[in-house]
């Protein structure tokens, strides 16, 4: 028997395969109902030291939208923490007041310091460089919702794959199903050696390439990440990758991939997508995100225990 | 049948004489009712990309009071539009999270934008320097509250009336009502000849004058705005101009207006009325704030189909 | 009988030692019962002109948790005051949105000015440096819940005598109890003058000392405060200072206490205090922290009539 209650949701790392299908068959249940009142009386902390508009906001309307209550703040400038508190004393202060807490921190292991820190259940929300492990429920989620399935993938993961935290810990979670891999990159952005050992570990079988038209016919999935400008010290460089990645319409036309493949992308997107790929059968991403709001209803209401 | 379900409130322009009526008999009946539960299970995303505390708290309110829920953020600072984000992806993010979207943009066209984007109601909260129709159904139900009726009366616009939108959309709400309108401003703070050109294709009678005591035993209603030092290039211009437009209790004693005259002002006030007005008969404007609760109410209950 | 209905909050001083004891028991009372239904339909206005995030969000998780709703603003930045709205006028228009203000401000005075402004109860939740009262009833709270009683306690305030306006309020407060009071801090930081013949005019017995060591043994109740750095002219003094009272369980094992003394500090800490006192039997500083749900709650539900 499966219960989430009282579970921190710290690192995709800590789910295991049984875990995650529990997760994404309670948020399909959750789509199906829609609002409910199951988590009436209960208040949720939703604590952004570093700003994230569009996470906070999908934390506070799942949270509403079963009837809990929503406090917190969305920037560190008006915390204690600028008086020179200690996140422990902060997040221990604050656990007297709700039931649960969403953290976003800027610094790796802040959700981890907390979690360790209280005796109510903490999600992390993203901290530092490392984490954001309720966008890979909600990746997983979507590519089920629009496969059918997880098992036996051939997933494509295109743009920034160095520094691209949701690249990462969504090809973690997708080893537990069988999944052959295709890591399409600049030879500037590529996935980090650390990841790949791990993967090896696990077994799985991937192929690192520059070009997508290479191995775009193989793909029953692309996830797409944004290419950041900034992270490259030659412009030159930028424009090129800039070039090859941005995915269009016309482009997707010349392109030799399956019918049903499916393009996923974690957004905001700049340069990489542009709008005339939205209307194409491809584009799954706006559905992508509107899932954030099942999938994190069923996590806030697991860890709370209102769902068995 | 009047029914505004599903409709966009994006400029009064759009808005039938009916429809004015029909909401503004809603408003009275939400004033008398007070607080109920029939937007339960509703989300409204208040989108403010340019900062209005009031605008923002009004809705807000009138959304809770109706057992509704409401998530969103009050400046651009930590939305994804910082990262390169367009409005139209941003705002079809959002959709899928909620039933109803306020948006306050700083750019003419945000909201038609919007509207045009998503598929869910979109109410105008202000957008660059040219609508903001919430605002005129507040001053037409303080009108109607005042007065009784809204036919055929005298109305004078004070103050800033080149750039008051509030002013301006007032004006054209008022022109369905047979209203005979006076413009009161310095030479430099004229309404703009486009607005007068759509006014008389509406056959409205108006007048422009320079000073109120010329006018100001014509009028039932009169309509003042905050005159922005800032527009002034000539210091000595602005002060003379607000020397004369400076409302109190010992002017409006000196002034030959009629006994049940009522002043109405969007607010915030500045110098141009000081607080000695506040307690004459004429006084309105509080009650005006007041009345962007019942207005606001069955905008968002009617759009969302909640009262038909 | 005692009732709170309608009464404004603004300083400790306004409220009798019946009133003390009356929102004490209710707060017991809040704190064994949990969330409920009492303030349902009603509105509380969270007006933050100087941000204090701990405080708004503990006043925000009351009402919420008693089933009342929040609207409001953290910072000055997007207010109508930075467009020279009065005081005065913003919380007159605020009045007709909601049933009880919660006022934060930078100046001294604000929250009786508010009171005066509107119809509608007001609490203050700090208003510049004198005085911030709801601090005071959880500090008396906890102080009630670890001794058991109010009467004759030995209370050692220690730190930032000079500006810590806690420590000044619940000094007042105690007063009302037969308290015995020990001012331990640097002589740059003494308490005023003005407070000490305010305690003198009520019998007040209280010794002035330099050093924890000479009157720690007296002690049932030692209340900590924040010395800041920035109030300091020479560094050296600082340190100096912010050696002797850094307390700890090792600096705890060498003083002669009391076996039951309890430390209170309202937070956020810094230098005085260290994590390892956190699990002595004298900390009760989170305990006090969490004290601000309830206590909140009977304020706020006492003031809008919910409990008589």
């Amino acid at each position: 028997m499966i219960s989430l209650k009282n579970k921190d949701i710290i690192s995709i790392l800590d789910v295991t395969k049984e875990e995650i299908l529990y997760i994404l068959d309670i948020s399909k249940r959750m789509e199906e109902e829609g609002s409910s009142e199951i988590l009436n009386g209960k208040v949720l902390a939703n604590l952004f030291f570093e700003p994230s508009t569009r996470t906070r906001i999908s934390f506070e309307t799942a949270m509403k939208r079963l009837g809990g209550q929503v406090v917190g703040f969305d920037e560190l400038g008006t915390t204690s923490t600028v008086k020179g508190e200690s996140l422990r004393d902060s997040v221990k202060i604050i656990e007297g007041y709700c039931d649960i807490i969403v953290l976003r921190h800027f610094l790796e292991g802040a959700s981890r310091l907390t979690a360790d820190s209280v005796t109510i259940p903490v999600i992390n929300a993203g901290d530092g460089a490392s984490q954001h492990p309720t966008q890979t429920f909600v990746d997983l989620y979507t590519i089920k919702k629009v496969k059918g399935e997880l098992e036996n993938l051939s997933i494509g993961f295109l743009g920034d794959l160095k520094y691209g935290r949701t690249a990462h810990s969504l090809a973690y979670a997708m080893s537990n199903f069988g999944a052959e891999m295709y890591f399409i990159s600049p030879p500037s952005l590529r996935i980090p050696k650390d990841y790949l050992e791990e993967l090896e570990s696990r077994n799985v079988t991937y192929h690192e390439v520059e070009s997508l038209n290479e191995v775009s016919s193989k793909l029953d999935i692309l996830y797409c990440t944004r290419i950041q400008k900034e992270r490259f010290s030659d412009p030159v460089e930028y424009e090129k990758v800039r070039g090859i990645y941005k995915l269009s319409k016309p482009v997707m036309d010349e392109l030799d991939v399956k019918e049903d493949l499916k393009i996923l992308h974690p957004l905001p997107r700049v340069d990489e997508m542009d709008e005339s790929l939205d209307d194409t059968s491809y584009a799954v991403y706006f559905q992508q995100a509107h899932s954030g709001i099942p999938v994190r209803e069923t996590l806030l209401a697991t860890v709370l225990g209102a769902i068995q």
